[in-house]
């Protein structure tokens, strides 16, 4: 019979008392440990249970529970009669084997994809906080938490269990109901809720037509300046971007019809130029969906503020326009209740329903249900109109205290405003530097976007991106004052 | 002075008194109509506001809001002192226009991308449902609600706008610790909490991993049955379909070793072979570790349901016992909480953490705070371990009920069980027909997954998958019975 390995060869094991690891677990790893770096060699014999537990000053259940862990695992075997002993089938080559550090070299040896290239070349996107002046964000503080709360917890009596399993991918039939009756009211949508699509924001929202509309290296237009989470996510699928400039009435189309090779699609934001502030007027409108039509271009048309317009009613939708069905309308709810909510939806012509469907399906699967039915509680029940209402006010208010405060910065900045949305663009005076002006500010702990960061090509204007939704107004004054004093005294 | 339409002109307009419909935005809709189907040519001069008040019977300010909007958005042009009339530069060809009915046509005959193509080839996917047998839904109503309630609402107070702005793409950093001492010392996974990446649920985990790992057209290979979400993440990312045979020790590596042209990256399930419950023993482990790192081969762990270990403890991950950077471990809460919660993660090697970083900002941003926030209040405060315990309780006894049930099934079936997980394998004895059993199984309301689903070539085993988590032990007792007397007596 085979001699065991005396106890005394494990007097090295120390275990430790912390209760978050379980003695058996520490045993567990110190003997896999010693089989992997070939310490115990295959074909050892290991002490008995009994004896490493006195050895251990542990149980022998304890020890017992290690042993079979290993056993169960292929790392000992088990003798009848003559006891436990290291595997002997164990590869060589993997004994001994350093696994404490794993070496660094394969990941980066190993090719990734196209698309990992495309995503490698593009900065890493900055993280806007939530602070003074951060663009996109509304009033968080103003948001009814109480009622949202109420209603979150009034689901779990109304059947929470159903909330809980699978669901549909397209989304919580009552949201698609509510967003299609709210798009239908008040943004001239033409549609009805089959036509409705749940996304994870406005994000998964570009990323799916993306992916679905074109193929790597055709081309895509955006506006410039634009929206930046619609170039990175045309330009991360592999799109050519074509960039068409914007003046007051929002896009110009000379670009897009001097263009050889006509884009697949076109992203617009038309209520509200992104971040220009400029309404495309009723004949641009028409001039667009006819060149696309002719030119079998989608449209992806970005609502994504269009609720807040203070001197008139938000502009009817370009959707709701359109003859044909080549408008893909995409909305959000990051701005109008919360951005970590995480909602979005896209309103498809009806023959891409399925498609889309399936795309999501296969991406994330169904959005978190119980958000999705706490959101349309919340808009069925009419908070979802106060809110908005309250907030248009509430904004308005803000955007007015800017504008008066920004009347200061008229030697330095003109103010593109159209009175509307949650931000304003300050465009810089020939001769102001927009980087040293941005690194001084944030010394004084303002964090403005730079306006030149909304452009894709060369061509840029300087200047900052005030979001003013989530300040009070008394951070408004003191963020101008701040401002102010950088640009008269640039040198500190 | 032009003249004006006689207000007569507009007796056909009828205005509704649902309220849900401003009689502001029906007088802008008919107008807008009219001016869209050329009823209103351009240049016509409109009544007065006034005389159109008292023709429609309505206050005046409410037809000077639908006239102001219309103005606004370039229907209208006022001249000064000579009244309101339909815009003149309107293009020619839009009008008239069948707003009401838009073409089908469109749609249909633009092109969509190769991804579009390869979703199209895929049948929809079923909607399993909440119901006896339906696989992978754990116990829904064995959840601690109060508990998942109470730490939901606590959040308000310690900072909830915090949690509703923007936040992290990679995911909330208490959240990844948690998950990061979870599988380090439960599952034996390598790691700290910067390797972790949030998902929304393992599917975007999956199409993660198809996207940045390798480009359309290269090769995949998978367990063969093995789990259809891998499979169709990989199909619609482009991915050459490989299948591997398993055997009662998991995915068997003959196939890859033979194939000229080694894949890119491999999908398994060594934990708990899905869906024939193996458990993958080390050598082979060992030898598929060597294999994957030898042709730079990536391995994706999808280590599903490794929690319910019933006869033994769940063994150690693969990642863990990896020296290189070559294995990628995924899970999900899915099945350990619910499965709309969509939460699932990636233990990434350190360099690949930049790079599904991006990808995951680009394709959804964020996933929901709150949620990610409740979770790991829900594990740091030891709720996950105990309804963990409690549920290895449960579905062991689950388990057990159905094993004895099953018994009587034996004339017909084998069962694959392995002690582990939330499901079991009936394969059927040649002679019965899975498409006749599971037909006459959907009359009797026990919807069941056919075994053969799970192949994606052509020698399929023919049988059924039984979720047990979700059903009563009343519910498993009669649902085997139904079974029984299906295949008793196939012809009803």
């Amino acid at each position: 019979m085979a001699k065991a390995l005396p106890v005394t060869e494990f007097q090295d094991l120390k275990l430790s008392n912390n209760p978050k690891q379980a003695l058996f677990k520490q045993i567990y790893e110190a003997l896999r440990n010693k089989v992997l770096n070939g310490y115990l060699k295959p074909g050892t014999k290991l002490p008995s249970s009994r004896a490493l537990a006195i050895q251990l000053k542990v149980s022998r259940n304890t020890v017992i529970a290690a042993f079979d862990q290993l056993l169960a695992e292929g790392y000992l075997e088990s003798r009848t009669g003559s006891g436990t002993f290291v595997a002997v089938e164990l590869p060589e080559n993997w004994l001994p084997s350093p696994t404490a550090h794993f070496s660094n070299t394969s990941a980066a040896s190993v090719q990734l994809s196209d698309y990992a290239t495309h995503l490698d070349r593009m900065e890493m996107r900055n993280e806007e906080g939530n602070q003074t002046f951060c663009v996109g964000v509304p009033d968080l503080k103003a948001f009814p938490h109480k009622i949202w709360n109420r209603l979150s917890q009034q689901l779990p009596a109304s059947g929470l269990t159903s909330l809980m399993g699978n669901g549909p991918a397209e989304g919580y039939q009552p949201l698609r109901e509510a967003i299609s009756d709210y798009v239908s009211a008040s943004r001239s949508v033409q549609c009805d809720a089959q036509q409705i699509i749940i996304t994870s924001g406005a994000q998964q929202a570009l990323d799916l037509c993306a992916r679905i509309l074109m193929n790597p290296g055709q081309t895509a237009a955006i506006e410039e300046p634009g929206y930046k989470g619609a170039r990175r996510a045309l330009s991360s699928a592999g799109a050519n971007i074509m960039t068409c400039p914007v003046d007051n009435q929002g896009l110009i189309l000379e670009t897009l019809k001097k263009s050889q090779h006509p884009p697949k699609l076109i992203y617009v934001t038309p209520a509200h130029q992104y971040p220009l502030g400029a309404m495309m007027p009723l004949d641009r409108r028409m001039e667009l969906l006819d060149w696309a039509f002719e030119q079998q271009c989608w449209i992806i048309e970005d609502d994504y503020d269009s609720e807040y317009h203070y001197q008139s009613r938000p502009v009817a939708s370009l959707q709701g326009l359109a003859r044909q069905q080549q408008v893909i309308y995409m909305g959000s709810f990051s701005k109008v209740l919360f951005p970590s909510l995480r909602l979005g939806y896209l309103v498809l012509p009806p023959t891409l329903v399925e498609i889309f469907t399936k795309a999501k399906q296969e991406q994330t699967g169904v959005t978190p249900l119980h958000t999705q039915a706490v959101t349309a509680a919340f808009m069925q029940e009419g908070h979802f109109n106060r809110h908005l209402r309250r907030m248009r006010l509430n904004y308005e208010e803000k955007l007015k205290t800017l504008l008066e405060a920004c009347e200061k910065l008229s030697p330095w900045c003109t103010v593109h405003a159209q009175g509307a949305g949650m931000h304003l663009a300050l465009e810089f005076k020939p001769g102001i530097c927009e980087g040293t002006v941005v690194r001084n500010l944030k010394t004084k702990n303002i964090l403005c976007s730079p306006l030149s960061s909304y452009f894709y090509g060369k061509e840029k204007l300087q200047g900052l991106v005030l979001g003013f939704a989530n300040s009070t107004l008394k951070e408004i004054a003191s963020g101008v004052a701040i401002i102010h004093n950088v640009l008269k005294f640039p040198d500190g």
